[in-house]
């Protein structure tokens, strides 16, 4: 499967395109808004690999580049960018690809971080609004951790819940997601819980500081 | 500490009884709107733990007498019963009292079950107006599973968020829901948390019905 990581220089696109070049056999493209950048970020994934004797297959492209051929697109910009970076990509999506939603707006304040409810609702279905609409969205990817994510020693031992109107699309990524060593991807039904499941994020973060702990993952007992 | 369980004939109340009944010394009051009936559901917990050898402080009470002279006070009622509960019973509350509010609530559609964010916004914090303003409200013990929780052999191995504005009320009810085996609670921050904290009860029961599970609990990693 052809995987693209648009924002893939970013936090959580680098764990993503460490884990899964590290635990499957998908090829990676990391997409950012310079070819340049990505490809230096691409290299730099690739050293990582390396020094663990792993040869994966991750190149670096301009995001609609990226986005061209990919089986599954994660768009993994900031929560600020995403939707118009999906407005940008939408017209460059193949027939049968899957875009795939890990954003989560935040505000914080003195009390620690809070879930930003948008007044157009969960920023998933904001993108599935932007997406073309033979394109299933699916949100997934939320609240692991960017940092804990990307240090691949460390054990992950987490679950991210999946959201999408298309059953077959949420399997697919379900699937994907369970690929890398220590994260279960499960089943949290349709876009209308898109709110619930990125409000999670906010909490693992609160929780955390809170609590005195970094990477604060969730899993389903 | 003396803890009253309102509405504690009800499903979360049975198990929130009859795991401090045994796993701590508090002494439990159940509360319902009918003195018999709280009655009978503090012998018949009684029973359970005697069976277990367990020698256990529990009574029944009509709610407003459970309340009088109980350092926590748990209303346990229904969703729907909560806040006129809480307006029954303010004037009674001791001065030093904690009210905790776990009760969420949830729509069902074919898709499952989804968080119903209110107008008027959490349940915890209608329930917090509706009580004294010198009394603390903390919201606990959202999502569970009433009937795990209630199955004394059914190891937990879960957490519970805990959120509320007073700081202290919120470390006694932590360290009150850590007293449970298998249980923890964690510091989820103030009232305005409660609505992501109580949204997270419909996405473990979608996640239980998603994934053929039952009684699914989190538990932060």
């Amino acid at each position: 499967m052809k995987i693209a990581i648009l924002g893939g220089t970013g936090d959580i696109g680098q764990g993503l395109a460490l884990r899964w070049a590290l635990d499957s056999d998908h090829e990676i493209l990391i997409g950012s808004r310079k070819a340049e950048k990505a490809a230096e970020s691409a290299a730099e994934y690739l050293e990582i690999l390396a020094e663990r004797d792993v040869d994966a297959r991750i190149v670096g492209h301009e995001n609609a580049v990226a986005t061209e051929g990919a089986d599954v697109v994660v768009a993994a910009a900031p929560p600020e960018h995403v939707v118009e970076l999906t407005e940008t990509i939408a017209g460059g999506l193949a027939p049968d690809a899957i875009l795939v939603s890990p954003a989560v707006s935040m505000e914080r304040d003195e009390a620690g971080f809070h879930y930003a409810v948008g007044r157009r609702g969960s920023l998933t279905g904001r993108v599935a609004k932007a997406a073309p609409d033979d394109v299933p969205v699916v949100g997934a990817f939320h609240s692991l951790g960017a940092r804990r994510l990307a240090t691949l020693d460390a054990d992950l031992g987490m679950d991210t819940l999946v959201v999408g109107d298309d059953e077959a699309a949420r399997q697919t990524i379900i699937d994907l997601a369970s690929e890398i060593q220590g994260l279960r991807g499960l089943d949290a039904g349709p876009l209308a819980n898109a709110a619930a499941v990125e409000a999670l994020t906010p909490l693992c973060i609160t929780v955390g500081i809170n609590n005195s702990k970094h990477g604060v993952g969730v899993r389903f007992v």
